[in-house]
């Protein structure tokens, strides 16, 4: 086959695939806010939230962020997402359960870190909620699963919110619009790579 | 079990965890440029590039992005992180495939978008470097793979580059240090929701 050739077939292919996929776009026609869940063990569950934020103020949008395990301010989504007009940044957690070695105090943390959430949820000028690491706390049972799960499925009809961490509850699935699970497939930490700025913290 | 002996055997349990912990984190000392690859089919492997820009400019950092697919300008992403100082934001695309139509011209446009990738790619004060959906250039045969992955394997040793697209190949998967691979396990656009602001855009 010449190139004139393969180009026409190529153009042919192409045309039907575009009806395809112009046909799913006119079907998909319905605007509210979206529950996005992102879970599995790889790189970007939180990254991704934090590229959602980005687009949100590129559209002007108000957005709040609770962060639930992570307890340093010194991350550079926080030093730059966090200070942007129309950001509310919160860092609520005081870092994971084997640094505290306190379940009593983790839960006080949990619900601190919750009433944030919650009032987030019941707000409708919050265009964009950030709920990181949020699993973890329903995973430990730190939150009452059906509280968490109430307060999302009753949030106002046009605000989006982003759940991420670990090991999502199939009743979290299930209420999600968009569910992706990041497979860990490899990690410079497991070849002696520390932490680096600019890409996980 | 009372609430005081669980609390005390949840502490004892966590005080060994963050011990076997600690000890990876020790052992994780190398700093250096990461290749990070995020492919699969869901929802998150752009996003978590964006996320990245966003905690680059909370260090400080240089960053440079070509967008290899997309053709249009009025993204969240653009209009917010590819205006602020310190970013080079180059939207190199036509749309997909089956929006040109035309072998010859997704070529080409391939080359000039390359271009700038490996500029970026030879220049050591680019600390970040985003190749958005670049996979889809070799998985088509439009860029060179070879020419690709040397120019990946022989970039400055400190400059971290993420690469996002459906359908890595193996070769690239063997080069990265970082490969997440995001399942679609629900998305929103498959229930008739169309595209929206500040999430897919």
């Amino acid at each position: 086959m010449n190139e004139a050739d393969r180009n026409a077939r190529h153009a042919a292919r192409m045309a039907r695939k575009k009806a395809a996929v112009d046909a799913a776009i006119a079907a998909a026609t319905d605007e509210r806010g979206l529950l996005i869940v992102l879970t599995g063990n790889g790189k970007g569950k939180s990254t991704s939230a934090f590229g959602m934020v980005a687009r949100a103020l590129g559209h002007g949008m108000k957005v709040g962020v609770v962060q639930f395990i992570k307890s340093r301010t010194d991350t550079g989504e926080e030093a730059f997402l966090g200070r942007q007009p129309g950001v509310e940044w919160n860092v609520t957690g005081d870092g994971f359960t084997w640094d505290t070695q306190n379940r009593a105090q983790d839960i006080a943390t949990a619900e601190r870190g919750w009433a944030i959430a919650a009032r987030m949820l019941s707000d409708p000028s919050y265009q964009l909620v950030v709920l990181d690491e949020l699993t973890y706390l329903l995973s430990y049972g730190y939150l009452d699963a059906d509280v968490v799960l109430d307060a999302l499925a009753q949030r106002p009809p046009m605000q989006h919110v982003v759940v991420t961490g670990r090991a999502a509850s199939d009743a979290l699935v299930e209420l999600a619009d968009t569910v992706s699970v990041i497979a860990d497939e490899k990690h410079a930490f497991r070849a002696g790579v520390k932490a680096q700025p600019g890409i996980d913290l």
